[in-house]
């Protein structure tokens, strides 16, 4: 099975002195099987994983798998730039989710496909009865690697390779992943604020951290696309880059994002360094800003 | 009138021993209309206005305008990293071209918007009669700047501004231009490769490169998206890309579209410094490569 | 005291297995005050700290500590993209070494001074006894920031600032934070293949990797310097150069320059991912190179 | 003969209404002199040649030729994107200056060695009996290519070949570049606020803009220098620097550097375009400024 439509990347949870707060999960849960977010991508960009311990990271995994439910597919980053940490979380996650995925070491960086391959197979071997993805997010991982040659090599070498989170504006390159190996690879695209650009490409699968906030919109996007309505959906891709550019205004998106979640009914407390945690009488004011360009009706609630 | 469609970014022919010729431009005219080019894009990167004198560029421009016709609207671009010559590149358009454009000056190099629309001011005031466009092309030009904050604010100093070719693929900021002022601004897309990902959001227009090449198959690409048919659209887009990676491969895509264009029946001559220039035999090569994935039937004729 | 002269970037010792090995560091601590290193900088880019997982690192600090003697000033690294594990590290090494450093956390990439003080602060804070320094390297960390403004606020703010490891080839900011409030600020200058650059600038202390394989040539590059023979001096600093050229060229440096130690006679051990592992043979050829080129007597022993 | 010493990249005087000002020259010619300059850079980045039109360049060239004299070498840059235009410019230099210089064409960004020597081949035959520099300055012209591999290759294909003006922070290259074919090449080092760090690398051949403002401070820094007293030229080195940002921080070094020649006797006129000029009035305030910090006595007069 081939897992498609909005996958939330989601926060970790907090308590308000920082510490990871899992109590909200179940709630968490909930909340995105009702907007219809058919999986979650913990411990990645979104959830700090490169702010938590690696306990932290096994907490939250742990959390998330005593919720498992059928309606809701359980993908774990593991990705660490100590490979030897990857493999442990692997080894870790291995029972308890759907799927695993890694980035690219982001201390000494990847410049070649081989490495990088390398890496993949060591992790992924460590949970070698998961489907296997490759977090692509160049901009972050500084690992800016063609993924039709990762794919071509990576098929090769590691039998549970399913696909990739392809976090990355070269369109191109997802363009040529798609129909590889009769379209076997599971792409999902994740670069939210492109989202309609990715329709016509044959995106169908799609990780982001605004599906924790908008899922309805995106679903509307999608619906509008499909009956041709090509102006209206192009203006709801426009509300949804306003909703992240006017929290971004406010401090940064990840902070911002992570704290507008109590607005929604789930609460996951402050954000840790680097990322800004604001006061509720802020968030007051950026819904009333996003209001203004009628978007409170396309929020996940 | 906002020109659409698709527009030619057109080369600049050459005799063999590499000097101008312009004796081709009647029936490159011809050959672009009859494929249902709707206007040319004169002296742009593709028609290599760097490697190119002052007055090899005015004669490009006065060739072109001596074979004008309503059916063919001609943009000359006069950019140029002197605005001096740039302005005297736009007098010398005026009266005979439909539109000019210019590109931020690329040696020293333009950090913000005020500079920006200060140097295209002076230049759209050199051609006060024709519309002008700002042709954005950071990854050449080096002025990686927002195109909605250039638009707010060249729209107040610039009358004759009628928009942006469009060579990036942020299309975040292409999806923000679009409704500005009740989307007056004529958005040209200059992105070939990615075209189909633009057709969702709205853009209605086209320069490039490849539209001297492959006319009918962008034709036919957007056929199939206005129908629905994404799966056969994006397989013809895939088929776009690999004709710029093919030629590409055999020295850089440059220097080998132009040589291409005699296969087509319009020969534009050799390659300026950088480029590079191939015999006729690496041409019959490089269209059986073309043969083999099926895109000769899909070629401009 | 400010701490001066050579500090070597220590290389963490590992078991054939891939384990960290700190029997070895007894007898590297003798090999570096044999050869007249003042200090060791441990746990950073040389000592693999981002392949290393938070209890390894505290185990490689735990080892120097238990062979602290007053001849080798010992810097512990305790940097992390997480805050949290950073603040932890500190904590360990409170009461172990001699002062304590950090580089900007790198996955989230810092972009602001105020953001790089926070951080510095509340790590310098876990370990309030101990002199701390920021360890720039900023083509790594991404932090690109300015020093001499960084000090300005830092100066401020950390009780316990001691200095920067300056790992940057921007000398104009080098030669600006070396005056500031009457020099009080320990630089040490971390860029071995300028070593020589940074003499007239006044550099007094340096880190590096190379001071653990070749500390004879770098005081004589000072002797050479000081006695202004010029000539001299740049010829060795060019033979410093060529040292690291050479064993990057099988295969990356910071892996081969590791395994290069057993030669030395300090065995290091593997390296880890995504560094390079030779085998011993391949060492007896590139120290035919290094004999080629006259190195060999320059080496440490 | 190898030029050697302080060489003045002049500016291009203009009369207040922006056109070339010629009549300054024979004075400037005197005050460069005056001050111990050995040599002129003309037409490069300091003298705008890229806002001047092909013709302003020639005039340039022809006004400095024609105050040729023995104790000032005239180098003239003719780089351009276009090889046929710098060819142009190199032709019309052959008979009337010292020596000339081409940087990389920096629209199409030259990626390869064997393109540039290429390309530098070419200009330098247009004039076979003038010494041919090669301007390396990656960070304006995008070429960022390694200098001792080009010296390789070009050695064995330009028979006038005579050296590098050297602008760039990569201090190994130029270490490296040196020696070869027994230091028969001439390196200009082209980085005025490193100048001090050229020095133990065996440097003695300067080509920058503030040569033409400061020409005894640096020569005093290298009397401090070859006496021993770095402290002291270290000093002077941030003296140095300090100038570049103050009038930097008045709108832009170039523009601001251009006009404050006028507070030294040689009026330059107005900067071009994207460049500043600043009033009257506002070099006072500068002045003040340099006096603040003791460096008026040490301008050229």
């Amino acid at each position: 099975m081939k897992i498609k439509n909005l996958i939330a990347a989601t926060y970790a949870p907090m308590h308000q002195d920082g510490s990871v707060n899992t109590n909200v999960i179940p709630e968490y849960h909930k909340f995105l099987v009702r907007n219809k977010i058919s999986g979650v991508f913990m411990n990645g960009s979104t959830g700090d994983f490169a702010s938590l311990s690696t306990d932290e990271r096994k907490e939250i995994t742990k959390a998330w798998s005593q919720n498992k439910s059928s309606d809701l597919y359980l993908i774990d980053h593991v990705g660490d730039p100590s490979l030897k940490v990857a493999m442990e979380l692997a080894a870790h996650a291995a029972d308890k989710v759907d799927a695993i995925a890694v980035l690219a070491p982001f201390y000494f960086r990847l410049n070649n496909i081989e490495k990088l391959v390398q890496y993949c197979k060591e992790v992924a071997a460590c949970a070698p009865n998961l489907p296997f993805y490759y977090y692509h997010i160049p901009v972050l991982s500084g690992a800016n690697l063609n993924m039709l040659d990762f794919l071509k090599v990576a098929s090769k070498e590691i039998p549970n390779l399913e696909g990739i989170k392809f976090t990355n504006n070269n369109l191109i390159d997802f363009l040529h992943c798609k129909p590889l190996e009769n379209g076997r690879f599971n792409l999902l695209f994740g670069f939210d604020e492109i989202f309609l650009s990715s329709l016509p490409l044959g995106a169908d699968g799609w990780v982001g951290s605004t599906y924790n906030h908008m899922a309805p919109l995106y679903l509307k996007i999608k619906d509008l696309f499909e009956s041709g309505k090509m102006a209206e959906a192009a203006e709801l891709q426009r509300k949804a880059i306003r909703f992240v550019e006017i929290l971004d205004g406010h401090g940064g998106f990840n902070g911002v994002g992570k704290g507008f979640m109590k607005t929604l009914g789930i609460d996951c407390g402050p954000s840790r360094f680097p990322h800004t945690t604001l006061g509720d009488d802020t968030y007051k004011d950026i819904r009333k800003q996003l209001d203004a360009i009628g978007l409170l009706e396309h929020l996940s609630d």
